[in-house]
């Protein structure tokens, strides 16, 4: 039996698509409403068959017991306002921002107070984007963190457990988080990290000592593994950093920090700082590994 | 036809046990000896029948025509200096360090005239260490760089040909280059990406504001891809940066300085400016895919 009977996804990107496909292929719902704000993204939707596709979010959110709004942080707000005179009575609206503050004070305020807003994000991605790069099996073994409001009404946390379960129905594990603790942990493990690989790459371009095509040729010693994550969707990333920004300021500046005496150390030929900095990074990786979280095949099983 | 009758290779890891078994598939060499100064790994190599191995360096290199020196960066001179006594008149001593120019000042002078010193590294790897990480196919379609010296020698160019059909043999395209110019591009692309990862990765270990089990929990959000490349070996990776110093300082300097400019466009909400650096990143993503370095299948063709 489906979790919900309609739903809505607003926004046919990597997510939206990914949701929409794991929707019908695991039976988490019955009937899948589209809508994009980009004609082109629609007429890609209709081709690729991830469900009715409809010109204008009021449609497509009538009806529909839950409405996801998969669009770039910057865009939530917007889109909330676009779609919320069709809600209906007693509808979930959820999103997929990776920041959650922000979020929350731009939807919550736009959503009928016949509907219920439960904030979400999936940590699942990859570096494609658009309708084509969406997949089912996604959020297969994924986490999907759910912060949902303070919200008096005594119905709400029937409904945040709904949504939990349509997540799971797709595949995730669901963890429950306050979405100022969501920004602080996401500034670290993901939105920095991602900076990080961005400013590298964007420097390797634009250096003069090294030409582009060697950058290229020999970006298997290390370069490479950052181009990939520097690959995903440049909107996303900006709405990310300008709505998270202070959680961003504030560890980018530790790590700078670090970076700072790290530089010191291989200045003054500390090698016993250095071999046990290292060796303490190589301790996290196998925590990762032991969790699940990454595959144990060198190089990810790339051929080499 | 073998390129070299009988190699010999001082240091059994990843790479040495690579060259090993890559040496004999695709019969690159008749008799492959080998050494490492630990016992256990001696021990181990046996167990794996790699090759002939010996209890020391001298007899390890007897007859050969070819010695690779595999350990780290700065354990090459020691490396050179053991085997030396024990070189055949004409052979051929190669290295596979990480850094050119400090390998080249610490074993140049070790070597006895008779033979002929050629520095090289191999642009692949794994993040795992050890001679069990060792496999045939580790330098297919990978570059491999000679830094050939200034010998005045006139049979030495051809010694030079020679090693570069040995490393064609085990799959590997060969270019050839300054040694002072491989150690720039290296700091950019190898040496830099590596001090990054093992940085975010020891940062985020003892950050208080975030436990380590949400780290580990959550990194499908960015961070593993860093914990994969931070596992690589503490002590190789301590001595690339004791031996690369300049050129890594230089580098690093520029990183931290564009990541300033990037800290102050977060700060002021500058959106354009974020915009135009990722999407800047994202075209080299693309070179890299073109140019056959990496895979283009969505995560690495992790499972998500």
């Amino acid at each position: 039996m489906p979790v919900f009977e309609r739903i809505a996804i607003l926004g046919v990107g990597l997510i939206g698509a990914s949701i929409a496909r794991a929707a019908r292929e695991y039976g988490a719902a019955n009937t899948i409403a589209l809508y994009d704000a980009d004609p082109a993204v629609r007429q890609r939707a209709r081709e690729l068959g991830l469900g009715e596709v409809f010109d204008d979010a009021v449609s497509a959110v009538t009806k529909a017991g839950l409405v996801v709004l998969a669009v770039p942080v910057g865009a939530m707000g917007a889109a909330a306002e676009a779609c919320a005179p069709g809600l209906e009575n007693g509808a979930v609206v959820t999103d997929v921002g990776s920041v959650k503050g922000a979020v929350v004070s731009a939807v919550a305020t736009k959503i009928s107070t016949h509907a219920y807003f439960i904030p979400g994000h999936p940590i699942a991605g990859t570096e494609h984007s658009g309708p084509d790069a969406g997949f089912a099996a996604l959020f297969q073994n994924r986490w999907h963190i759910l912060t949902p409001l303070v919200d008096g009404r005594e119905e709400y946390p029937l409904f945040v457990d709904k949504l939990e379960q349509f997540w799971r129905a797709l595949g995730a594990n669901v963890e429950r988080m306050e979405p100022d603790r969501h920004d602080v942990v996401l500034a670290v493990i993901s939105h920095l990290p991602h900076l990080i690989a961005f400013n590298i790459v964007a420097m390797a371009e634009d250096l003069e000592s090294v030409t582009e095509s060697e950058v290229v040729k020999y970006s298997a010693s290390g370069f490479r593994d950052f181009t990939r994550i520097a690959a995903s969707d440049p909107t996303m990333w900006r709405d990310v950093f300008l709505n998270n920004r202070d959680a961003v300021l504030e560890v980018l500046g530790r790590f700078s920090e670090d970076l700072a005496a790290l530089q010191r150390a291989i200045r003054w030929g500390e090698g016993d700082t250095l071999y046990d900095l290292f060796d303490r990074a190589r301790r996290m990786r196998r925590e990762v590994i032991e969790a699940g979280q990454d595959t144990p095949a060198p190089n990810w099983g790339r051929e080499n």
